[in-house]
């Protein structure tokens, strides 16, 4: 008999604006135990910023490689797949529609994964696990998805109808 | 008049499988000048990591939080709507069908920021604001957004129909 239950994930984050651009972000979970890392984001000189730390986009690309990757690698123990090696360059691209006078509209463009795998196992088992392992990565599924987002902004005490 | 031009952000990653759960993973770009980090993921004990770097989410939340918040104060100086504080308090959710014989599928349950703005200006300045900054942060964007993700797989010199 299989039994199935429910995993929730939830990751909360604390940021502070500071200096010209440097976002300083608290991120915290209990996974297992408690999880908690500093990671805080500035811009180059181009945005405006002091490059103290890296882009936000940057840790969104690194976020997504690295869900992938680790979904592949944990999903091959849970099937029964060698995987001796994996290697994987990405490509993601943004545009942004620029005016002088009013703020510019941002559109993904196009994500991909070029992917090295390295295992003596059949073509069909590799195939089966790298789509397991697509519908397993959380960041892949939210990109697949319309999602909404909350902003609930509080000014002087008051809370803003946006 | 307004003149309009198109900016295209790429940012490319490259990584390696290490250890147990561990992807050492390079992100650069073009940002004005070269940038590059090394943003390295790994997992927990409690998914067979070793703990030695942030879990891949940390650096989806931190992205995502990072890049609204950029977009703020970007956006701030553009409109000329002064700020002299920002803090955000974000919370992401996912779940997860667990099953003891296949392995999981993800899914995106919600994510919401509390923002907290500290600014001399008006309510309809700074809805006006926060709004531009939803549009223009490229993370937003992508998640508002149904998104195909490319995956080539190579297996011993062959390219992988998935």
């Amino acid at each position: 008999m299989t039994t199935a239950k429910t995993l929730e994930i939830k990751v909360q984050s604390s940021a502070t604006a500071v200096g010209k651009m440097r976002n300083e972000i608290d991120v915290f979970a209990k996974f297992g135990k408690d999880v908690r890392y500093n990671l805080s984001t500035d811009e180059g000189q181009f945005h405006g910023g002091d490059s103290t730390a890296p882009p936000p986009l940057f840790y969104f690309c690194a976020g997504l490689t690295g869900c992938f990757m680790t979904q592949v690698r944990a999903f091959a123990k849970k099937m029964q797949i060698p995987i001796d090696g994996l290697k994987v360059d990405g490509l993601f691209q943004w545009r942004a529609h620029l005016s002088e006078t009013d703020p510019y509209v941002g559109a993904p463009v196009g994500f991909d994964f070029e992917i090295a795998i390295d295992s003596p196992a059949s073509a069909e088992d590799i195939a089966r696990l790298v789509n397991a392992a697509k519908q397993g990565c959380f960041i892949e599924q939210t990109m697949r998805t319309v999602n909404a987002i909350g902003h609930r902004v509080t000014l002087r005490g008051e809370v803003l109808d946006l």
